[in-house]
């Protein structure tokens, strides 16, 4: 049944046509491949909490580079040191302040970087899937995408002992595909989307899919404001108390609401020591709070799950 | 007239030629297709007000990717959020302070959210025109153009209960037929360009066209701050106090003047929560001064037109 | 002599080579084209002023757009709003603190809009040469760059009702014909290059030209922060608070060196109600001072050179 | 053997192949070409000190602009800022507050400059390799690469007096065979690649090199906030205030950690009258800490090797 949506959708599509010649019935379709669902806003957080924060990392390490052909020694060594700095600056400040976190990692860096996964999960973090070598889904024929995600999920399984249970797509790169893959994968969660603020249902074509979306926004990710490239336009324009600003704003508000607090970082990104500060300067301002519930992603999907069956929602 | 004079335009167009060889017949017409009149710049604004303020929210939810072909799902679920989450959200600052705005939506996504343009109607602000399907008109022939605009504002009256007097072009991206189709129309006002901070009438081919320009400005614009496009080089790098400070100082100057304080916002952009404060803050900011008239794009239109007659203007 | 050294320069260049094959005299030639000579940096400033300020104004207008075809009505509405907002705002500013500024104007501006030149040379300030349409002279063959600049010339002269005895270029392209066009035109000063921040005498070929550069930079041109272009990724990403920080150091920087100031703004640019308090704040903070010379581009080079001649420089 | 290491990688790669595709050991030989070995972080540094400075400056001046060409003269000139203004200004503030640094020099700029490398050795600064013409080693095959680094060693050492041990590639662009050449050079160190903060040994193919990697990042370079690029859309976007304090935050927390602080800037960048306090205020901060050792690029090297001998690293 979904692959023959998919190609209704493309079957509506006149390659000559341009958008505003589209026939409704098109970009119709267009627009309920995924579709943001049932909302999964608890109204209480375990313990009383007033909001959740749900703090995340995406170890790409040399993938991003390797994605892009490989060629490239000194970006190559960018990532490694988001493997050899990052991670570890990372895991220390979460172990002092004792706060848990979703890692995302493709495949291919937890292969270059095999020991990783199992102590993010020894220090009582989640590992999730983040892709084989950081692929861009949308460029790929659906068995292809579907063989990478199922090979890296079995990867991230051997090398932290924990079958994942969420997927982020590398650079939220959700295609047409990627749905059904993880309905037929019986993943918990997607991590990519964004059309909330809370967790909601993914609706396939107008169906509930099972599958939780625990949002993510640019909003609240490092590299958006951080990256750069050389041979693009991208420099780190934006100070650091900027980035810490906007950060602080959303958790904030998202306590006023009572709702979630979801955080995208890199460890190459955040990492470096003029920056770490932000991660540990918002732990202690969430800290602060003494209603808030820090908790992995599929501890958030889980909760706001089993409360919405419960009658919540909304 | 009006396609003889675009005809003539183009006849002294010698594709061969470069601008700096161009006749002078040639650049004098096109700086003279669409050109600013008599400015329209009331001495006194309703209630003895010192100054307006006219707030505009372009909801265009999933158009900006389905204009650009539609294929991605992230960009749609951003999309979704604009009008799940930003136009609620917004809704809400308004009520709170009692303030109305103007929303331009373009016709396709009001059919994707057909409640939308009657909620906020009933909420009291107005609905006008704002596209298809954010077409961009430049690139579009001139028949073209008007069926699509025609068929927007059938689209917006049907959903809205109101016949839209207002056309705000996407992308501000106003072709040289777009007057000569707002005047065929019987639009009142115009909102896409930039020759000055009041209202002004605007000129076709040096006569007067009947149609009033409500100027915008990228300056006055949160997308020009905010936006974030994943395969471009746009990204959100100015902090959210920078375009706080940036709206003040326009608002405050406006004020100091006895002119015109416009805003142009999109759900998606300043519906996030480290960023609604900037229109809350802004409405706290302008209600603390006693003196100012918040009004839609077409109140303040109407109103300087009025008095424009009495004899006001310059 | 002049075209005879161009030709060489060319004449070895062989168009297969890469740069790091060229022979060292193919880049010593490139390199020595045009040169900063003598520094005419004085020791002393009228009236015992301890630094001079060189406000600058490139007027460009509708010519921005019409250079890169003129098809953008938005843009063209936006080159309005330098003359028909952006001018009288600066001239105001520029009258209320009795400060003289120097003008650039394209030839097509100051046609479009006849009554400026004459309008700001009554005001008390300079007018020069900025080309004729904002054309780019790199792109251009020698004799028609010549020919434009001389049309320039008696165009700025028959406005203004003076001859102008100064030259930027547009976009500060200077071609390898620039200076020699200079030369033979008579003109005072170019100000374009960079190389310094005192002004100097300009060598071509080696040998001393008798035309002063009063050195520009994009650190100092409100153009570099704050410029939008829909199509490209330029944003305004400078908070304005930002921008004064910046002029504001180089103004105090160069008093505490006994030096220039100069500064190059733009009416559709430094314009805005948001922006034009940077003028007006960096105005005061020299005043302030009371030891500080505000002159024009010609005041400030004919100074540097009068002096020099009794035994300055350096 | 170092060749045929490479010809191994590149036998591996089907070019029809994408990145998805590779078998595990063309991306593991990717990986392995160049990569950080043994750390070399001594626990104590000279004289007591806390943490070590390492300030460095590329010298480029006219090699950007020629490297890309060399046609426009607006960038060459920019180019003899760097070297007419910037270096000199540099010189006076290491001399003030008596500091050592190292600057990358290429040949061509220290051909056009010849003074200039004795002068700054005759401070008390080291002069290292940058490259020919400022090339991209990237882009080269690996012969011309090597007779170009040879050629520019040779010209360093001639024009500065001393023979230099260390070499930046230009744009830190590595090569995969950059380090063979280093190794053949006898070079002490290379400052190109970032997969540390602190010192470590550089491996070829999974083997020592004997080349010590100092290394940089973009995060602790001027260019990165600053560059401007007219047809590019690279611009100075971020407040001098927001370079300074990012900077800080490296050399507080270099402190904290008891590391290394180095830095990257480049005369033609930094040397402006708004930016170069930044240099100052920097350098006064960390001699305010009284227990930092400022050092050449070189001697940072030979004290982190020799303690590492002693058994110190990690």
């Amino acid at each position: 049944m979904i692959l023959s949506i998919k190609e209704s959708v493309m079957s509506v599509t006149a390659p000559s046509l341009e958008p505003w010649q589209w026939p409704e019935e098109h970009w119709r379709q267009l627009v309920a491949q995924v579709r943001a669902g049932r909302p999964l806003r608890p109204s209480v957080w375990p313990g009383g909490a007033r909001c959740a924060v749900a703090l995340s990392f995406d170890a790409d390490h040399e993938t991003n580079e390797l994605r892009d052909g490989g060629k490239s020694i000194g970006r190559l060594a960018w990532g490694q040191y988001g493997s050899r700095v990052g991670v570890p600056r990372i895991l220390e400040v979460l172990r002092r302040h004792n706060v848990p976190a979703t890692f995302f990692i493709p495949a291919v860096a937890a292969l270059i970087h095999p020991d990783e996964p199992r102590r993010v999960v020894d220090a009582g973090h989640e590992v999730a899937i983040h892709g084989w070598i950081h692929e861009l889904n949308s460029a790929l024929p659906g068995p292809v995408e579907r063989d990478l995600l199922l090979r890296s999920a079995d990867t991230i399984e051997r090398l932290s002992g924990r079958r994942p249970v969420g997927l982020r797509t590398p650079s939220w790169d959700f295609s047409p595909d990627t749905l059904a893959i993880e309905m037929e994968m019986g993943l918990l969660y997607d991590s990519s989307l964004m059309a909330d603020e809370d967790c909601y249902e993914l609706l396939l074509a107008g169906g509930p899919s099972g599958v939780v979306e625990l949002p993510v926004e640019w909003v609240r990710d490092d590299a958006a404001y951080f990256i750069m490239h050389r041979f693009q336009s991208l420099r780190p324009y934006m100070p650091p108390t900027g980035v810490f600003d906007i950060f602080r704003r959303e958790l904030d508000a998202a306590w006023e609401a009572g709702g979630l607090f979801q955080l995208t970082m890199h460890p190459h990104v955040i990492g470096y020591r003029s920056r770490i500060w932000i991660l540990e300067e918002l732990i202690r301002h969430a800290v602060a709070k003494t209603d808030v519930w820090f908790a992995t992603h599929e501890q958030v999907v889980r909760h706001a799950v089993a409360h919405a069956a419960e009658g919540g929602g909304a």
